[in-house]
């Protein structure tokens, strides 16, 4: 071998290449890849160093962390309130925030579907980036894969993320005791009554739109005034009553709810009523579920409502001891109807 | 509200439902959703605990870590040697060891197609479960959408994985320098080459196999016994050719190569040739290119050759300053031709 190239020939910068689709080459980890990753996913977020390796080194502030992966299918890819851009950062991010961990950083896997117009991904990644910025994380790595058109449904993400969780935080779906009461941080329903508006083109009388946020921040003033913070989790798939049989199973109690006291917007209730789904059973991007200890309840009832994302939270019912670990409501007339867990969605692809 | 709950009705779990093939309903975070983790995902690998949550939590051995993430959309989803399953685990887990990292822990996300037979996602799990086993890394945390018949493709898989690094290690594509060698660590294309003659049907004098395998074991071998290793990298979508015009790049350096010397079993060498692509642009997904001093090249290749993943191993070329970051092969005739970076992918969804 030589040591040095005899090749003296002209060389320039080759030109950018100007595709207003996404065409298969794009997942082909070759220069349209490359140029993909620079101009879409650079221009937006992230640095150079850290998205083109293949994979990226981090030092964590400590070793005791949370992990939670989600891949969004949502149809439309965009709605009122929100796209599957916001979705992607936020429904992480609320996972992690749902074990009390401090969301640090995420990874985004693509796959995208051959014909996406560029202008559409662009928005996505718009949306992610100031969703991230909105929660305080980086994105830290990405994969971008391209299927055929007709194989997918213009964009599908992934989103992993890590988050810091303190050394002593014991929050668990498992930790519901009998007397505790159960809050919500607002109104439900919102996200998939706003899905389903602009699916099938119905109009009603003032817009509903997606309630698609970070609760990180909400989360964190939370734990911070109520110390004894036993559970919590979002309503997404399956809404509030899958959620809560899920923490009725998992503590081994029952939970009954006051009807009446559940939040939700008069718009979303009347939407519910005419297409006859349930507000329980309908998911919710920027909402979650509290269990407090009875003697910390007005103080986290006090601390959501002074938040933007938390002015109609509520106090909607307590745990109770129940050896079939059921979720029942006592409705406006005074009995007690079961709330089941919903065998699947009421509405597919909501996230 | 009243402290107990009034039922004393007969109380069973539900039935199991039945369901030869993937519904809507397994990916609505209902009950469907939970017999599907319960009874696909759990059974093969996790516990109970880790996989319901909505993140789970970890404690590290250490601060420093590297991360990475892949969607899988290979098509057909089995093949010869492998499934996309194996994939899944093996590409993100040599993402990681590419750093130097020695994989700790995943996590995997399905995007199922409504139709799929449960069978087949049986199959694919198990053999995750196992690629997992071999790489010494646990699945800590999964999702699972479903997508209508017609959106999707079978299964794609997105994994994310997580690998310690330690304090001391720097190897990375920017770290090359000129008298450097390149090795890899196997016969090239093998993987390309697999998937093309399932696809199309075409049947060779012996079989191909896919190469689909974790190469952290022999990365930690080879980093034992040669600290100086500078970079690593595996030559997946794209092939040698775009791994190689990476480290230049990244390393602002040339490469010249010894065409002669890249080891590519013959049987691929032909079915190449017979379909006209370049042996140097097709994917790998069980082999690494090393850049390693020269004075411990030799050393390299023999801990390399010692392993059965490594036993085809050889010195391809070395690391040449050149200011135009070009990557030359040295032909059979003597003369230098240059190896570009591949536009797109010579076989789309090929991992």
């Amino acid at each position: 071998m030589t040591a040095s190239i005899e090749w003296q020939g002209p060389h320039c910068p080759a030109p950018l290449r100007d595709y207003p689709h996404v065409v298969l080459g794009h997942g082909g980890g070759g220069r349209l890849s490359t140029e993909l990753i620079e101009q879409v996913f650079l221009a937006a977020y992230g640095d150079k160093q850290t998205l083109l390796g293949d994979s990226t080194p981090l030092t964590l502030p400590s070793q005791r962390i949370a992990v939670s992966t989600d891949s969004f299918v949502v149809r439309p890819l965009f709605f009122p309130g929100g796209s599957i851009g916001d979705l992607a950062i936020n429904g992480t991010v609320n996972d992690l925030a749902m074990s009390g961990a401090q969301p640090f950083c995420l990874t985004a896997g693509f796959i995208l579907e051959e014909g996406l117009p560029i202008e559409h991904l662009v928005r996505i990644v718009e949306d992610m980036a100031r969703a991230a910025r909105a929660a305080g994380v980086r994105i830290v790595a990405g994969d971008t894969k391209v299927v055929e058109r007709g194989h997918g449904d213009g964009c599908y993400i992934n989103t992993t993320g890590i988050g810091m969780l303190p050394a002593d935080r014991q929050i668990s779906i498992n930790r519901a005791q009998a007397g505790d009461r159960v809050l919500v941080s607002g109104t439900l329903g919102d996200h998939s009554m706003a899905i389903m508006s602009v699916r099938e083109g119905l109009e009603f009388e003032s817009a509903i739109r997606s309630d698609t946020a970070s609760v990180c921040e909400l989360v964190h003033q939370l734990i911070a005034a109520c110390p004894g913070v036993r559970a919590l989790r979002d309503p997404t798939r399956g809404g509030l009553a899958a959620t809560l049989n899920e923490i009725a199973e998992a503590s081994r109690c029952g939970i009954e709810l006051d009807e009446q006291a559940i939040p939700v917007n008069e718009v979303v209730r009347s939407a519910c009523e005419f297409l006859g789904l349930d507000p329980l059973q309908a998911a919710n991007e920027g909402k979650f579920v509290a269990i407090v200890p009875a003697d910390e309840a007005d103080q986290a009832l006090a601390t959501l409502r002074a938040h933007p994302l938390g002015q109609f939270a509520a106090i909607i019912g307590q745990v109770i001891k129940d050896d079939h670990h059921l979720v029942v409501a006592r409705t406006a007339m005074g009995a007690h109807r079961i709330v089941p867990k919903p065998l699947g969605e009421q509405l597919p692809r909501i996230c």
